[in-house]
């Protein structure tokens, strides 16, 4: 996509700001300045209110729709945002942060830490979906928005959005979450749990002390690859791949990668330790765990939105009818805690055969019901 | 289980016997000689028709329904297994034999190999299902059994019985296959080889050439994490554990299990190593991934019963509500392909919260199906 120069600092490509006022995080621990990666495409109106925060999944960055200067690779949301597209620069102040605890520009294990001068590693203090979000209304402070139009997320960028409604409702005029959830379930936080020990049993991870060159890859990219499975669907795999082998007329009776799903998840973990921290993966996956929109509402997730409820914050809820990982049900649920609460909320599950990963890929529908719904909202 | 004495040493609880002939695998690899260890339970009668074979799941063993010697535990089918149970000594000749490739009594990478007199590790040749059911083939012609009156396995257990009828009908009088599949999906062969990777990314692997008493434990651990997720249902993993912590009042910020669910997977995972050996870990998923009835027969699955179709092998297939992992739908084509080759064949879903691991566990109508199966076959 290409951006018009501002000649304001704070707006454009590729930005990084450090913030230096200290950030109290949930854990109760204190971050003494905040240093956040970001993007911002589009114009700020004098209103101040067409601003549209975009919120990363779990390995995401900033890079929403610009060239990824790691990877080269077309921004990650690019089909939804970008000229002529629902999320349009030509009408939306767009903007996207690397999140807090992430390894691409913002504070997190891998950054220095201002009071010792070392690399944090793991004093880098636990982190919480709400304090994600504290990190971007700093950003926001920052770049002089009082109120979002708009936060928009899938996965775990739907679970910032909603912690946005939650926490923040005066800021949140309208929320867009995909494929998200407003808790980990067990068995989510089950698979991360097997990811952070693979990270943890590599002996290259040296308690987290290891070396920028020579990062604990193997575990990584075990947890990675056991991670991918979760995004896909059963069905998306067997079409894909089915029992199909690579490279090969017949079975290798070897432990090489016989099957091409087997050489695919293998390409999946190598190439994202090109591309992401170790440390910064063991943070956001427990601050995914530990998020519970329910939990300080003795269980009742309505309570979590009374705020929005009151403020008039307006909900879109898409689900994926394939997506395994946060299935139908808890966008459901988050549904009718939301009409509890007296927010409007519409709620569409989409047919796609592509599971989880659906909200990163071609879907028109998802793009329509995202366009109608930012129009309605202004 | 109290178990009878008998003066023919071949009968018994915790037998091994060495065949000498050498085996031709499903690869072409030959093995000079085989090792088994079984066990059985009951009398063979003199028409020695009432045999039956029970075949183990991945990391079962032998010790079907007698006390297990490495881990103290009773035997992993005692619920089935015994005195006044379905599959009764009083009335049955039960076998049970260590599958080829394992690690508790029989040929595996663990055992030497009779040639060079070294340890075969990662020189053990690659093993099918169809081999593992050979190998059980000489056992039987070993104790003077022609013909088994049923072939009874959940899981893998259940790929074996089904392999029985398709190899070896005129040998297999009936089969009863649980929680089973007739191939491995993508998503099964994902999940294996996210553990295999896990294994063999742990450093103290060193190419299968570990001590017995420094194995690559903490990869074996990571791989049996992963794996027992797929063995729970997600609706198991929530009424069991859902969100509640281990051993504290409030969340933990930090890296230590938190969560109940993470504290259940790393015991698994810490346990498991104790008894099994992660080269066996990755011989026996490789057989898994390769089996698929089908694939000699241009995919069509009927082809492979028509033995079995013309021997008048019965079947019956039981699968659980909440198994992700050999999921009722896999059942039925398995017994479409059953009825399209002509041999008689019935199917019972049973409902269960448990996921896979349902089979292993308190089934009065699992118990109730096979009981009656089995006395309507005599």
């Amino acid at each position: 996509m290409s951006v018009a120069v501002s000649l304001d600092q704070r707006f454009g490509p590729d930005r990084k700001v450090r913030l230096p006022e200290p950030l109290v995080l949930a854990s109760g621990q204190v971050l003494a300045g905040l240093e956040i990666g970001y993007e911002t495409y589009g114009t700020l109106n004098p209103a101040a209110d067409n601003a549209i925060l975009i919120c990363h999944a779990l390995t995401g960055d900033q890079y929403v729709a610009s060239l990824n200067p790691r990877t080269g690779k077309p921004g990650w949301w690019h089909r939804l945002i970008g000229p002529g597209l629902p999320i349009d620069p030509a009408r939306h102040f767009i903007i996207c942060a690397n999140v807090l605890g992430g390894c691409a520009g913002s504070s997190g294990p891998a950054s220095l830490d201002p009071v010792t001068g070392q690399r944090f590693a793991m004093r880098f203090p636990v982190i919480t979906i709400a304090d994600m979000v504290a990190a971007q209304t700093r950003l926001l402070d920052h770049l002089g928005i009082a109120r979002l139009a708009a936060v928009v997320g899938g996965s775990m960028g739907g679970m910032q959005a909603l912690a946005w409604a939650a926490h923040h409702p005066d800021r949140t005029r309208a929320v867009v979450a995909i494929a998200a959830a407003a808790r980990h379930s067990a068995q989510n936080i089950a698979f991360h749990e097997v990811g952070r020990q693979a990270i943890m049993a590599d002996p290259k991870w040296l308690g987290g002390e290891y070396p920028a060159d020579q990062p604990p890859a193997a575990g990584l990219a075990v947890a990675r690859m056991a991670a991918h499975i979760t995004y896909l669907s059963e069905e998306g795999l067997t079409s894909r791949f089915g029992r199909r082998l690579q490279d090969r007329a017949a079975l290798g009776f070897g432990f090489d990668a016989d099957f091409q799903v087997e050489s695919y998840l293998r390409h999946q973990g190598l190439r994202f330790v090109e591309r992401f921290d170790a440390n910064s993966y063991l943070y956001i996956t427990r601050a995914m765990d530990y998020f519970d929109l329910a939990e300080p509402h003795d269980g009742v997730l309505a309570e979590a939105f009374r705020g929005a409820g009151r403020a008039g914050t307006r909900f879109v809820l898409i689900s994926f009818t394939s997506d395994w990982l946060y299935p139908t049900p808890e966008s459901k649920r988050i549904v009718r805690a939301l009409h509890a609460a007296g927010a409007p909320a519409s709620f569409i599950e989409l047919e796609s055969p592509f599971g989880h990963d659906a909200f990163l890929l071609e879907a028109p529908e998802m793009n329509r019901i995202i366009q109608g719904f930012l129009a309605a909202h202004g």
